[in-house]
């Protein structure tokens, strides 16, 4: 039994240590050979391949990124991608593929199996936890604890000046980075992708927050957006819910409170910090048993299946079911949680 | 309405973040009046009370610890202890009781309701995770990701002078930091409470890691226990299980691989440290979520309750069911792990 | 004898802890009383004082930010200003200043001791180490720390997908962090206000370490300037070197990277992150003996003098030479820098 | 030009980062050859090397511990180990050696240089910074740190349940590691071998810290000593100062404070934690300058001579003299340190 192995679309802590459980035990309990694909789907693509065996995956467990490069290669997009990737395969003697990744990566998948009886295999990615059918994706926990301590960081320097710190964390289409992280490093304003934003309630709640003698920390998902008629952008594009899409909302939201509030307004911007370096323990545990479950998948046969977290199980879900839609933060729990705003 | 608050047993990083929740919303949303009560069970015994409102929980989210103290009193082992409880928060005019503690603290709290029908809300509490009912408890995460950096640490000193690296973490019923940590750090063996040790299995496995050119991390919960005959104990002593408790494991492990081996072994105690300080970003959010839906409980009138983790879910759970018995570690999931032994 | 102590400029990692020793050892050992000034100069031009004992300053020494607030308040710039913090000091009973600030709040401790005889005690404090006089300032340490972290986070993001991540650290007129934390994080290219920089050369070491397979981090100053015609800017202005100041070097230098080099490039700006939160060790080190060594000054009647770093020593200083010149990068520290990068 | 590196006795953050600075600039800019010995002196006694070049120091600059590894042998023991070394030497075509070590590595250095003429370079390495003759040394400012964070996570757990916490770090002979993280750490009572204490003098200062409603930390260093008469000792033996030696001096302590005070008291041994993983970026700064000044040292033909820190400088000090006292802390610092106990 030869295995293939790949990681697609943007890097995650984690996905190396997906990659050593996987490895680890399907050489030791199961006696396989495995094959690693370079950069995503371009591996298989072009035939690129890196050897994988024990001594491959040894001490990447701690390291952020994937040894195997990442890409966001769709062979979709290519002419005869799916068949070339087959036949690929096939000269490689590759019997079952590991695909790790999002909702892309995951739809070559199921593809290759659907159309070319490929026996796939997926593992979610996804650094924004917005994956339906799993209760969190590994990456993910260590975002929001590198959001959370730059928030932490935050607040004794928003109250020496007596200013409003606004810090704009990832998450284009789900905002939960903005809600774990905001929650979590005591933000009096958390906005998010999935309710637009009123411009004029922000500034309520800062000043409400100047008024009791602290300063207030405004945590905004890069994808939020304010209510029709707030702005007036130059560099607009429609997003996935037909909103209008705002390049820098950190930076166009400190100007308005500025201009709104008479307070100063300084914003960060996480950016690529959030999403590199070492896994959180939590993340470390995911990932491996993820690939650990991953691996069993492959030896049971049980084909065309994803595997997802409910509560402290791991779990297999068909990945077309997976990735139908996408999970988004639901109202209640962000009404929960505006009891902080302010 | 006016709603106690206490936190008992050992302290733990997220306490402060259920008190804030609790008060925040409590006050905010449903105009309710609170008293702290101070160190544990010890507070409403001898009526010793602390203000709690909205400037007392302002800042205290990141901060490990309690500012309401904390204790191990047990009132059911106090002449007329419960009946005095009773009559002190008649007289203070208490008229509910958030009881945020382990094991020990909730009884006391199903003791309460069902004796003097005391209406009373449950938090659960317990560093080593080992609470039936919920998935998870605030503090673990926090407890675990110390002792994993810790780990990450040892990596470099064991493999610069090839010695075998000791480390004894909390857990003495249950593996679960040792499971996690252990994990998560990339150990190559992981010994638990629930399940004796043989320790020449544990030697068999350091010399195979030494073989691969590389030093083993052994990590050991302080609960682990070794077969029998493996040691001659003095102060030995018999624990939940019926097993012999052994003080120092850790120490007296390394002795024996030290012998055994002929390689170096030195021991690391993790102690205390792994229940201080600042809580990780999943324990602010879990304990948040927990004081929110406390709070709700006692809006709801729905006493002899606790609140409990399910997946991604806050749900409500009877106390008297939820301590009924402790959570262990599942033996085909100490077997999943088992892969990365040696 | 009352002592007045304030805090100007900028926040920075060890205000606090230098405000705690200077009340500490003043009360305890000297029996002084101490009027605390809010905001920096703000407060002994208005009379705003807080109240400075033993109690007001405990638990504040791991505390980023400074619980007297600051401002960039001038009362060289006010009408009457220096007079008027003459007149307040006055009738408040202060008898010496203990003044911890840049250049600007330093300043204006010459002026107020010049012009008026105010006993004045300086405590010289740069994020930027830009201060003549002392080896280091607190919260440079803290903030090339945070800055280390985030490029080590960033290596593994910047292999994964074979792009060049571009690394904007504070520092407008001296390269000390970008020089520090570029070092320590392993970058490939540092480039600092002192040197103005070539495109094509950047572009030169951005090419050779991706043909070394790995892929290059370029940390950049935020003062840093590219040479005369490399670059036409909208918002230009001239800086203190007479250089054209560019507003966001990091964006620009990444789109140049793109466009020259054909390779993906994404910028990181660190922003206030690098000044907020809890002081490194060696930050509440020697904030904490710069705070003793001040009062000890205050006690010698020996005033206008600042305290300084001269290897492990802490000595005195007069104000007006130390602020007299900027201390920048010496060429010969970049050029043994420079082995390392490309 | 062919140069051998090794690195003795214990580890240390900042290892890697040395020998990464050595090979990078001898190869790039003075085209010279290296040859790695392993385990210390164990190397060059036995002839065995390791290839050392540039792709072998790629990425080992962040990573705590030694590529090389690391042992305490001592060829001075050893009949005829000093000619064997110079044989094994003259067969490698070794023409330089540079020694990274602590005082017995560099004794040995000096031997081989006085001796057979073997040209050597030394980089100073203790963990307890007590080598003269330079202001700091590699890892001790890592070991600070991780000391000060455990410190900061023991506060909020003493003052929940009001307890002592003492916390025994690393120092057999010199303080410094107790000094600098018990000062950052807000510790109420500092022990250092330097100077033996008082245990009731340690415990008029737990008390008045109990009467203040704060919970005490008392930092050791593993070698501080009671005054005579204070404890009878089994397994006593003579220090470096002809004082007794105490092991567990943390678990004797917290036994004699419970005693005395009648209050609970708990010991955390921090351990091999303090010099593992990865440096500090002053750390990191500070070994790749030693590094780069020694291989400079080599290109000089300055041998016999050791780098060291003094204020910002690298300066190069003659072997001999750098070993030839322990630093240790200087009375005065140990009581200006002082007003911040009890």
């Amino acid at each position: 039994m030869k295995v293939g192995v790949l990681t697609g679309g943007g890097d995650c802590p984690g996905l190396n240590a997906v990659i050593r459980a996987v490895v680890r035990k399907g050489v030791q309990e199961y006696g396989y050979d495995f094959t690693g694909f370079r950069d995503g789907w371009r591996g298989p693509l072009e035939g690129d391949t890196v050897p994988l065996d024990i001594p491959a995956v040894r001490g990447i467990l701690p390291r952020g990124g994937t040894v195997l490069g990442s890409s966001r290669t769709n062979p979709l997009k290519q002419r005869d991608g799916i068949r070339r990737i087959k036949e690929n395969l096939s000269a490689l003697g590759v019997d079952a593929l590991i695909t790790i990744g999002g909702e892309d990566t995951l739809g070559v998948a199921t593809r290759l199996a659907d159309e070319y009886g490929v026996p796939c295999v997926g593992v979610p990615k996804t650094i924004d936890n917005d994956l339906s059918a799993t209760d969190y994706t590994f990456g993910f926990d260590t975002a929001v604890g590198i959001a959370t301590e730059a928030i932490d960081r935050l607040h004794t320097t928003a109250e020496s000046h007596m200013r409003v710190l606004v810090v704009e964390v990832m998450g284009r289409h789900a905002g939960w980075i903005a809600l774990h992280s905001g929650l979590a490093g005591g933000a009096n304003v958390i906005l998010i992708p999935e309710q637009r934003f009123d411009v004029e309630q922000v500034c309520t709640w800062v000043t409400s927050r100047f008024r009791a003698s602290y300063a207030p920390i405004v945590v905004v998902a890069e994808g939020a957006v304010p209510r029709d008629g707030d702005m007036v952008l130059k560099d607009e594009s429609l997003d996935s819910y037909g909103h209008v899409r705002l390049s820098g909302v950190g930076e166009w939201l400190a100007k308005q409170i500025e201009k709104r509030t008479g307070k100063e307004a300084r914003t960060t911007v996480l950016g690529h910090v959030q999403r590199g370096g070492t896994p959180s323990a939590f993340d470390r545990w995911l990932a491996t048993r993820f690939g650990l479950h991953a691996i069993d998948c492959v030896r049971d046969g049980d084909f065309g299946k994803m595997v997802a977290l409910r509560g402290t199980d791991i779990v297999r879900v068909p990945i077309a079911e997976a990735t139908a839609r996408l999970k988004t933060v639901d109202p209640a729990l962000y009404e929960e949680v505006g009891v902080f705003f302010g």
